[in-house]
């Protein structure tokens, strides 16, 4: 009995990243104002609710002709949209739920229905501080947080609003490889996590712009 | 119609490094004395062939409670095994060809059957040079290489033989990771294209050692 395996890049489409638009909506501050709060909460959850589970979206649009990864930049920070499932929750409920929150606009129906692709990467966060590993390090039994990245296919257009404390950013993959100062060493990783793939840039123009 | 994802770390059993058994082989000296002539070579041939193929495999094993690359090391160089495709050869039929020559034993039967796995990552050579993307830069339409690596499942045990120019290593993730300074940007990427799996350790005592 052979088991299947995908020997060939699988292909994936993207879309030109005029076919989307990205409004404005209500700010979302974070909970925090010190790392240090952050990680004092992060320590009573986990007394509470045991290992936290965080996960997040890797979007492509292609620009220019060549793929970009979709970020929200707040300060000098850039982040993948997602966040923290709750304790019981579907992972890829829960990252629905977070992509609604984050990027859909506040008027319900307008926003994209979200479709959680594969599986790219999991990070392990061993210690209450900001390190990741992309593999359990031996030795630790009890992880304080597993961090999954998820491929989101888009559609061919829809509507984004971001939070007005954030900055929209189209990230192309060239500027995120080997480019752990800007991005921290686990977006930087992204080109290489996604090398399995081929990106089918696809220029169609939505209907809107007809 | 809805299609079919891993949302889930992809199982993978790896048993442990005492279940196989290395033994030494012939010689297999490299080709070209000089790094000048084997960017010569590629050039002859890319000129008469087209795009060089090549393909690897990462094959695992588990000692000491954590996951292991077998890799080849060749002075302070450290290789997985593989090489080039032929033109027109089949990229999973190549890499199975290169296998048997680089680690079966010299009497035939002896190796293992080979099985080649998931594409966990492709890298294009732009130029001939050192260089390797995990993405196709843009502007580059004639990449002068395209190089593979393939997730290679290995069997409960089996015996490898090793070219005795080569001295056989069995690499730890975690030693692999962020360590481009020892082992390249390429093999250093590996945990980080490995995450999207989970290694089921298998402790079985092979039947040749009960
Ligand atoms: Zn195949
Ligand atoms: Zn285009
Ligand atoms: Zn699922
Ligand atoms: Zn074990």
């Amino acid at each position: 009995m052979a088991a299947t395996y995908n020997h060939e890049q699988q292909i994936v489409n993207i879309y030109s990243i005029d076919n989307y638009t990205f409004g404005p909506k209500e700010s979302q501050p974070e909970k925090f104002d010190s790392v240090r709060d952050r990680f004092f909460n992060m320590e009573e959850k986990y007394a509470s609710e045991g290992m936290r589970r965080t996960a997040e979206a890797v979007m492509l649009v292609h620009r220019r002709g060549t793929p970009h990864v979709l970020m929200m930049q707040i300060g000098k920070f850039f982040k993948l949209p997602g966040g923290k499932i709750r304790p019981g929750e579907d992972t890829v409920e829960g990252l629905k739920r977070k992509l609604t929150r984050k990027l859909s606009p506040p008027i319900a129906g307008l926003g994209p229905e979200w479709e959680v692709g594969d599986l790219v990467a999991t990070w392990w966060r061993p210690n209450f501080d900001q390190s990741f590993y992309p593999y359990l390090p031996p030795h630790i039994t009890k992880p304080k947080e597993c961090r999954k990245m998820f491929l989101v296919p888009l559609p061919e257009s829809c509507q984004f609003a971001f939070p007005s404390n954030y900055k929209f950013k189209a990230v192309p993959l060239f500027d995120l490889y080997d480019n752990s100062d800007n991005y921290g060493r686990e977006y930087a990783a992204l080109p290489q996590q996604l090398s399995r793939f081929h990106f089918n840039h696809i220029d169609t123009i939505p209907y809107n712009e007809s």
